[in-house]
């Protein structure tokens, strides 16, 4: 375990693979030993909680939290009230503080583990999770990414900010109450970049975004598409590497999530409830890792690239040869994982498709 | 599941991502629909193996196998008295007979899932694992891997050959009996293709191949070498994605596995030994995924790749979003790995370091 802020905190490395390129996080501190793997490496901790109100102590001070005010007294940093809520990371796989100081070891490269690693509670309600928040609060959220992107972005340091979501044990989740994660990097990870370079590759071929190319073509085929309201278009993807993967784009184009208006912001928070909910219903509330993919931190608004969502549902246990050479079976065509999604019927689900 | 022999087969569809230009094979066959998927999708099949002796017939008949002969009769097929053995997977990912025919799907492409997917039996004991075998029995093993490449070399229609294998339920093995498996596919997994472009920037930039100069600076800075005989050298590399990742290299240059001379093969299968049963005593016998990363099959050898084979004990449950962005947080220094792995203690460890 990396340790808490009165503790000491030694860096982590960042290396990087010099036959692909890709940067990994070496957890320097406190290294985990043998012993501390057990077989299920992930347990959810039960008992206390410290994202419920009340407990506000127990995480890291707060770097933002939404709470509204009803005329009363100011509100109280690190106090009950708050609606969403976001701190740092306890145990940050990157430390904020420091010069990424570059270097050679032979012939590999490394430099710290400079970054940003914060928790963004989407709720005081222990029981709910995502799915079941009101559009408004889910809109609150998306918020709140926005508010910490942008913030984020004044440290030149930083070249991606990551938000992901793990849902459940099975997905990596390590706290059952309803929260996401943020990581700004010093690096893009190189399937976004990979992602990145492919949109530019079809845009130089054809001056048009390959990702506005799919929303057309996925408008008109119908066959995967899972709902839509007036900004958003869920679907399942044409050639997804899991069963049920579904990804939600925007209509129009656009290449940062955090550059979206607020009638957007309105309209994702109801398309990302409805995918969720159909999800529970046609996969009893699996476990799911939700990705926002979006445009480097650095770079400015550009024609090539689609901000968007990827959503895996944790349904097999995938062999690990997966890793190692990118090659996927999915048991399930996207077409029948569009059916049973579009079938289900969700409650205020304003907009949705079938 | 797919058909057995006698069932119809219809054959699942390639797919590529428009984006990053990745394929994926799509299960068109019985598709898998949401009830199909239990919370833990691979269940080991208890009681019945049909990979013991006397239940040949339990198995697509065999393609190969290795029979002992010792002045008696002539061995008779799918008959007990095998020490290796291999056969058609019962559930093929791919299909073995047609055409690709390349298509276009408006702006997607597709074709075909043609390819074959095989089953190496590694030895006849149900109990035995790769671990426990003898360095012979494992030779056989990697002979019967190179009799299957160099036959399905002559089918122009593959283009890779993937050989891995997943030992224990939580690597994604659904059978106890220890084998691994086969696959020849039509396309270059992406990782793979990444790889060799990588390894030949280098090549190009340096002169020199990449995997050589690893060999080279980690023998000489020793701190991540695990084993070493006169052939392999056995190192947890420099940015390993996972805790405990370890590669096996050739020491000299070879771009394909098939090409190595039969003194490599006995000291590889001393090495592949030592390192199985070096993870077995620290890690307490962890499931693991193990792939052998080599040349495409219709490459003819080259200077910028070199072959080797990766190992990965599945000690950690990853969140998916690893999978989504290529990006890796690793508790474990390779250094630290190296030192546990370095001073287990292996029976029959001929030339092993530390």
């Amino acid at each position: 375990m990396a340790a808490g802020p009165e503790e000491t905190f030694t860096l982590p490395e960042l290396r990087k693979d010099p036959i692909v390129g890709r940067w990994v996080i070496i957890s320097t501190d406190r290294a985990k030993r043998p012993t501390d793997f057990t077989r299920e490496a992930v347990k959810m901790r039960g008992g206390f909680c410290p994202f419920c109100y009340g407990n506000e102590s127990k995480t890291p001070p707060e770097i933002q939290a939404y709470r509204p005010q009803n005329g009363g007294p100011p509100p109280q940093k690190d106090s009950p009230g708050w609606t969403v809520r976001v701190v740092p990371n306890k145990f940050p796989a990157l430390g904020i503080e420091g010069n990424l100081n570059r270097q050679a070891e032979g012939m590999f490269d490394k430099m710290n583990g400079i970054g940003a690693h914060e928790v963004i509670i989407e709720t005081n309600d222990h029981n709910a999770t995502l799915a079941t928040l009101s559009p408004k609060k889910i809109e609150d959220v998306l918020w709140a990414f926005r508010d910490r992107i942008l913030d984020l972005k004044k440290d030149k340091r930083f070249k991606y900010i990551l938000i992901f979501k793990n849902h459940g044990e099975a997905a990596g989740a390590s706290l059952e109450h309803a929260h996401c994660q943020l990581i700004a990097l010093p690096i893009v990870p190189i399937y976004v970049s990979e992602e990145i370079e492919g949109a530019k590759q079809y845009y130089i071929y054809k001056e048009r975004c390959v990702f506005c190319d799919i929303v057309q073509q996925e408008m008109e085929a119908d066959a995967r598409v899972v709902a839509e309201n007036e900004d958003f278009l869920t679907i399942a993807p044409y050639a997804p590497r899991f069963p049920f993967e579904t990804w939600i784009l925007p209509k129009q184009h656009e290449s940062a999530f955090e550059n979206s208006t607020s009638h957007m912001f309105e309209n994702l928070a109801k398309a990302i409830r409805v995918l969720l909910n159909k999800a529970d219903q046609v996969l009893d509330n699996p476990a799911y890792n939700l990705v926002i993919h979006s445009s480097p931190t650095q770079d400015s608004a550009n024609d090539h690239y689609h901000w968007h969502i990827e959503f895996v549902p944790k349904l097999t246990r995938t062999g690990g040869f997966e890793w190692g050479t990118g090659f996927y079976i999915n048991p399930t065509p996207p077409e029948e994982a569009a059916r049973f999604l579009r079938a289900a019927n969700v409650e205020e689900a304003a907009g949705v498709a079938g």
